[in-house]
């Protein structure tokens, strides 16, 4: 992606936004290590696929909640400065990216 | 998941197969730590976003080698068994709780 | 979903985005129509599931269609009144229950 | 893709079947139209993408049917003639290009 706007948030992270998600991505982490695991102690498959959709599900809502906060931050700054469409569609471009 | 069927896989996995799986599952646990870095250097909100679908693309394909190696070994020897239907019916059971 | 902003999008779509669209889920139809026929005549499972990946494909494409549509106009004019927040808080919902 | 296997399923679809499939199909087709009149009438595009999200739904649930179905009549038939693999590899191929 190319960033024709920022190469960071317009509006800092707080600190207190920064350790919720960071927490958020270290009990990721503990899920992956966890699956991990189930491998080596040869776990049933059908259990290893629920894990994996379980830390896919967290994962979108870590992807969600930084989304909110591009939009509520970044967009709307450039929303304000005129600049809105191209901000637009940078993101547009990146979701259909993911949904891919 | 209720397993109707196995503690674990009819064939356990070779240590090749595992060491294959865990690798993949190191090198997503190191993308997390990737993205909780650049959480906390502030990075650009969009960049974050496609280091998350980078991972979520790394666990689908986990998960379909897991599921290819659940179809050819417990599944195919469930039908063996005229077990197939209930192997098959956790399966899809499965998926459609993935794919939500 | 409540609509606490607008019974329609601020700014009416014009003919041409209405006709683009309505193109495009015409086009839909008839591939729904296809695989009703491909039923009908019992053609190979994996064909039909082929097909219906390529209406969700389609389907998706409209609704990154509409959501740029709706961050250009609707959420970016309610931006600019100082509304930004609950317009993106309303539709991060929605993708979020879409996603799911 | 290539259909090494069959060109149509081993069991053919009962009409029962076939006729389940089939009204689900036209009920997806209807919601499409429905989506039609409601970019016509310029509704809301929040509620278009809520519906457009309905529809991407009942055609997942449509395509894990015949899923289901190609593994207990396809492949389970091909394991029974030492062909399985190949049918699974083939199920494998779909199911990542439809996940992707």
């Amino acid at each position: 992606m190319e960033k024709f706007l920022h190469e960071e948030p317009v509006v800092p992270r707080t600190d207190e936004e920064k350790q919720a998600v960071i927490n958020r991505l270290k009990r990721i982490e503990g899920q992956v290590r966890g699956i991990q695991r189930m491998v080596e102690e040869d776990r049933y498959c059908v259990d290893v696929l629920v894990q994996i959709s379980a830390i896919n599900a967290a994962l979108k809502k870590v992807g969600s909640t930084i989304t909110e906060r591009h939009l509520k931050h970044c967009v709307s700054n450039a929303v304000q400065q005129g600049e809105g469409d191209e901000a637009i569609e940078e993101l547009i471009a990146v979701m259909q990216h993911i949904s891919k």
